[in-house]
């Protein structure tokens, strides 16, 4: 088998901002998707040769399908999951992982049972210039990694958001969206268990009714430690320290937080912001021109023994003992590919992927911890989380 | 009275810098001076028309002198001030204002049963930029402030240094001396008061052998959330943050760190590097040309419900709903005016000052937490601290 027949279920933004990977990774055939809106999926069945189905259900059953790409809301993956993991597909699954810690841990458990790969990504520990910097600092050339500093500034909360998005039970708000973000950027670079998580958490908008910044301390198993601030609420644009490049790797103009804001002003909130929603699979979809840089997440340094690496959506800035270099990293051929490389690799010749099921458990109890830590003050665990979840998942 | 006699303990870097606001302040005539150096003194003593002292207890047996600037080794604060404020002499004391929780307990007791004025400073939380954003914080105008967001990174553990700054027992280490500033600057924006403190601190070069970096989340009394972030280790200068101006308020080349670490290679710590400490007060010492900027203490942005303020030695970004605006802050008149403007203001008009003891009190207690914290991982208490202190310092 040199080739995996992948199912997509749920044709919306996720499946937009994967699809050049996926497109242009000749270990990849679209086979059939799943997606309530028929439009889409019948764009999809005739743009692939491929089966729009009108159950997940059905698109299990298709014995042709190796593996499925789960895009859909936060609140499905889980029961997704491990629905394909029974019917014997290996699985990619967008994160949040899923809206709970105890969902993670069935997945993990579905997919050790199953004996089949799940895959938690992409996310922005899969970037380019954090895998290079993870390399040097794994190289030892530095020194160890002592301290990782991860800051964001965003308009993540006034963006067009679907109810579901502002309401932490169903795995909205900004800790499971955009702190496993920062989470998986820095367990990449230190590569170490986190053992301790201490947060403040913020919410400050009644208008937009959930969790929207957080600040935190994480802990490492080998005294490393790394701090994550993040606002969604941000009136200051950070990617003003990344060079004026967005998130998803375009260039930016300064300015655009007060936009977005007026963008959604005066709209109610399950009718016309909905309908401002960003761009889904259909009809009238049109890809956009490719992003000329990696997606980042915002300012991040390693603080390694004798260098400081600050790693940009272009390279990495090498602060060392005898001053500075660049290490220019090579422009993306596609957004998202490290994302569709693990799990081609995974699938087709078995390699272990570094964003297993575990991974992606560990990432979403980091940030149960936050909240927790966040509500009570005190430091918290993840693995203990971890093992108490696994622990209800056994027969 | 409408002039202060100030006696000068201690003719070191601390008074270097400070000199060019007590010349400049009408209020103040510099009337005696304490230092091992004779060579200082005498300086002191003829360009001032002032006393030359041999000793503390004679300086504070002057009847003429008001109030005793103490800018001595930090481990001198406590036994100075005590015996200053028990002449009857208001107090200005260097930070840290003392190397120990309990000394600084003494300290407030002692003001506050001599009935005398105790300031702490400079630090960066008189800078004026701080000033006026605590200022317009305060107004209300954007709502209250809910998350500071501070981080510094520079080369304070490899600029030449007496043994005691690499030894935390003697006032030495990042935290006492460096935390003592981004404290006092988050205290100020948020002006409640601190009630949990959850750290890392990390010590990495053994060669420099005390704390060199830390991270911090400070618990304000009303909910709101401060992170601070520091490395004295740093390679990586972020006064490329706030526009390569550096902390004293002068243009700056980008690579020094580099530099830095480079001037003290090879040399043995007592003698060769101490030889090369900051310029002190004396025969050859000429005065630096005015700093064009204000001082600061890197990044600072603080959040609140309608605009993210950014503070920069120039003057405030201000990004609120509608977009953008800049507060110029007219350049100093002279560095750390601030200062000696409390204590005159203090001494002569009887005006309360922000930085009393009280608030000296609280931001080592702060300092003392974020090394306990980073010990046990557990949250701390400051206000616990306080008054455990102070309990002891009762009769």
């Amino acid at each position: 088998m040199n080739t995996i027949r992948l199912g997509v279920v749920g044709l919306g933004r996720g499946f937009v901002l994967t699809l050049p990977a996926l497109r242009r990774d000749p270990r990849i055939a679209l086979g059939a998707a799943f997606d309530p809106r028929p439009e889409a999926s019948d764009r999809f069945a005739a743009e692939f040769s491929a089966t729009g189905y009108a159950s997940l259900d059905d698109l299990l059953a298709d014995s042709a399908i190796d593996a499925v790409y789960i895009a859909s809301p936060h609140e499905w993956h889980a029961a997704q999951a491990i629905a394909a993991l029974a019917a014997g597909k290996h699985v990619l699954v967008e994160k949040p992982m899923a809206v709970s810690v105890a969902e993670c841990a069935a997945m993990v458990r579905a997919a050790e049972d199953a004996g089949r790969f799940l895959i938690v990504g992409p996310s922005h520990g899969f970037d380019e210039p954090v895998r290079s910097a993870a390399t040097l600092i794994a190289s030892g050339r530095f020194g160890r990694v002592r301290m990782v500093t991860a800051l964001n500034f965003t308009d993540f909360l006034y963006r067009p958001r679907r109810p579901a998005e502002l309401d932490t039970s169903r795995g909205g708000g900004v800790v499971y969206s955009q702190a496993a973000h920062q989470v998986d950027v820095v367990r990449r670079l230190v590569g170490q268990p986190v053992t301790g998580v201490r947060a403040f958490v913020g919410s400050w908008d009644a208008a937009r009714g959930c969790e929207g910044a957080y600040q935190a301390l994480l802990d490492f198993a080998d005294g490393s430690g790394a701090s994550l601030t993040y606002s969604g609420y941000a009136h200051y644009d950070s990617d003003e320290l990344v060079g004026w490049i967005s998130e998803l790797g375009y260039p930016k103009q300064p300015g655009r937080h007060a936009a977005t804001r007026e963008a959604i002003a005066g709209l109610d909130r399950a009718g016309q912001e909905a309908a401002k929603l960003g761009r889904t699979f259909g009809p009238r979809f049109a890809e956009d021109p490719p992003a000329p840089h990696h997606e980042h997440f915002g300012l991040i340094i390693a603080s390694c023994e004798r260098a400081d690496l600050k790693i940009l959506p272009t390279g990495i800035e090498i602060h060392g003992d005898e001053g500075t270099d660049w290490l220019a990293v090579d422009p993306p051929a596609a957004p998202r590919a490290a994302v569709i490389d693990e799990l081609a690799k995974a699938v087709l010749d078995s390699a272990p992927p570094v964003h297993g099921g575990r991974w992606g458990l560990e990432t979403v109890a980091c940030c149960a911890a936050i909240l927790e830590s966040g509500r009570s003050g005190a430091a918290v665990d993840p693995q203990t989380i971890i093992s108490n979840a696994l622990e209800q998942t056994t027969p």
